[in-house]
């Protein structure tokens, strides 16, 4: 093949190994499929010592980043350092410099969106950022070309695999939320510090890109309501299932009357709805177009080799275009017209599992409902199973829609009661 | 916009008049993220007079469909007319022409696939299917760009919605394969003559263009096994939930050591596998990548927008390449070293379930089991319940992996004994 495509790493850690493996095992029918020849040229990493378990080129390690973001031959900038400090001025360099850049880096794209956008419109290069969302799931491409024919009204999300392993493992097990953690913490599906996963903020960062681009404008953090799941205990895991729900930790996107919604928190999803079986650290994305309905997407959202697939497929797509001599930014991001508001969760209305800790004396029921119809707040079903004489005991509500200010306002007013012995737990609902 | 795509549509039908709506409804969104203006100068029908619920310039009503794939300006032929007679000659001339041509043809792409991808080879004009499989779920550009980095390993998918409706419903109701495939008629999901869907032939077409494309060669009808679903008994889809399967009917794809398996059947999927909560008339293939894993999509596989969906996406997609003046073939099918060998059915080896209709007698059992074992069957749970004295009552068998040319000589053997007082049914397994 006449033309070559030359590649250069940032960041030889677990992905970055997954990417030049890839690139080893798959050579010749990834050349086939971009019609040229690839060439890893430079691996750049602090660290060219340790041994990754794949064989390269010595003369291809370097620890100086910035020189292969400035090495003209370089075509594709593939950033898989991490972080937000080093890894957004290599970006904007490589962009500055006409080269294209493949990431994974959610954060960066979330918390510098519009800095790191605004320069690829600048830049006769081009961002793919399909591994930054769900790992091996292919949903970026699919949102902006599979299903381009729709207005998106939807998305939801399980895209985080840790939070997902987690409360797999609380449902399988009936364990808590802390043995749980444990658990995943040691086979390597959590962090020593967990908060990016549990809290939520992981999961955030790719709803703010795929909401993104289905909004065509870039959100950004703050207009996202993150909820994490450190609160969940096996008993609400088990109280759900009592009404054929499951908890899940969803990425909601909600487009509606010129509106949109933009949340993330553990919600409970009926068994009937397909999400619900998506388990342990699987990722699956559902959208809803105008056009086509709802469509889901399910796989491995995180490891080694599914995200290098992500990446790989960004350099054979950017690849392709370069030896078609016809890079095009599209523009996804850039709608100047009907830009969305981000409504307030005080605004949302759905429906919501509520539970309580009272006193088991008569009344009670009658207090609390009091109290919820007062602020427009109408129950479907009741559950109250244990009864310790004396003791606090479990009631489980479950709404009709209600506004989550309604919510609030009536929780905080029950709060206030005798009968109520402990904070009370209320979950979101999703059908 | 300086620059203008020009469509004509031949086929009027229902996903005809999807397109159509969907072009009028979300006109302002599609061109700008085609970057041109689009513009449907013909829709070609016999019938020009129906009114199809959706506005038209009546200048655009034709009924020769061949002046328009011979008209200059047009530059993407929109081929929803079905059948292989004239469906092919439009192809054919409008690819001679260097026009583009979009299709959700899978039975023409299936029976004259050769002959068509070689005149697109030829051509300036690409050809789009998306819309051949699984209607509103973008799977053959998941194949082709999302899952790019990968040699696919295996492929499986619920690709006839009418089926998984008809299996559905006999499970959720406990009916006959009769009542359900009535029932899907008088819903309008199943044809008066429902072969295509029933027997697997439309199963099968759509699994040679997912199998074509992940062996990048060609395959012909003959070289798929296909076995519909007309013998399933509510009894069986029963049965096999005993032992926590589900009965689908499966158009699968496997390639390991240079051979290749594509094969359509009823297959019992066990309840753990994603694929087999699918239900009613929804579509999901999954994909085995070497380097992804296993990913799965899901949605609607037929009807009016789901599959315009699908169609304009493939238009966008084609005219993006041709606003940026590089429409390029991806020589997808034209492996010309490696062409896979077809594995005749007799070779696969699987799990079995069986189900003999046995005298209930002593030493039953241990004919059957002795006939299995001679050839290499090995049987891991059975299970016998209803027991009517004299009567012949069914026998349930679920075998260790075997050789199907095994099973077929041990079958045929049984069929032989006097205490077997019917046809044995046997149906093929997946992990």
């Amino acid at each position: 093949m006449e033309k070559t495509i030359t590649l250069a790493l940032l960041g030889f850690g677990t992905i970055g190994t997954g990417v030049v493996k890839t690139l080893k095992q798959n050579k010749q029918l990834l050349e086939k499929r971009i019609g040229a020849n690839l060439s890893l040229k430079w691996i750049a990493d602090l660290d060219i010592v340790r041994d990754r378990g794949v064989e390269v080129d010595p003369s291809t390690l370097i620890t100086d980043g910035m020189r292969i973001v400035n090495d003209p031959e370089v075509d594709i900038v593939i950033e898989l350092a991490g972080g937000c400090t080093f890894a957004r001025e290599f970006i904007l360099q490589a962009l500055k410099n006409g080269k294209s850049v493949v990431t994974a880096n959610k954060a960066l794209l979330a918390e510098h969106g519009r800095e790191i956008f605004n320069a690829e419109q600048e830049s006769s290069g081009l961002i793919g950022f399909e591994a930054s969302v769900a790992g091996g799931i292919p949903v970026i491409k699919t949102q902006r070309e599979g299903l381009v024919a729709n207005n998106i009204l939807s998305i939801y999300g399980i895209i985080n695999g840790t939070a997902n392993y987690i409360l797999t493992k609380m449902s399988k097990e009936k364990i808590s939320f802390d043995e749980a953690l444990r658990d995943a913490q040691k086979l390597g599906y959590a962090e020593a510090d967990p908060s990016f996963d549990v809290d939520g903020i992981d999961s955030a960062h790719k709803l703010l890109l795929l909401g993104s681009l289905a909004a065509e404008t870039i959100f950004s953090m703050d207009q996202i309501y993150v909820e994490g799941i450190r609160h969940i205990t096996e008993r609400d895991i088990e109280y759900a299932a009592e009404f054929d729900y499951v908890i899940k930790l969803l990425a909601i996107y909600k487009k509606k009357n010129g509106m949109v919604q933009l949340r993330v928190h553990p919600t409970l999803l009926p068994c009937s709805n397909l999400l619900s079986s998506v388990m342990d650290s699987f990722n699956a994305i559902s959208f809803r177009g105008d056009i086509v309905g709802t469509n889901m997407y399910y796989g491995r959202g995180a490891g080694e080799m599914p995200t290098a697939s992500a990446v790989v497929a960004d350099i054979i797509d950017i690849g392709r275009a370069l030896v078609s001599g016809t890079l095009r930014n599209r523009n996804d991001f850039h709608n100047t017209a009907d830009i969305p508001v981000v409504q307030n969760i005080d605004d949302i209305e759905t429906r919501y599992y509520m539970r309580f800790s009272v006193i088991d004396q008569p009344g009670v029921l009658a207090q609390i409902s009091g109290i919820l119809g007062k602020n427009n707040i109408s129950i479907s079903d009741v559950y109250q199973k244990e009864r310790r004489a004396g003791d606090a005991v479990p009631l489980i509500m479950i709404t009709h829609r209600a506004r989550e200010h309604d919510v609030r306002s009536a929780l905080s007013e029950i709060a206030n009661l005798d009968i109520i012995k402990a904070d009370t737990v209320f979950i979101r609902m999703e059908e």
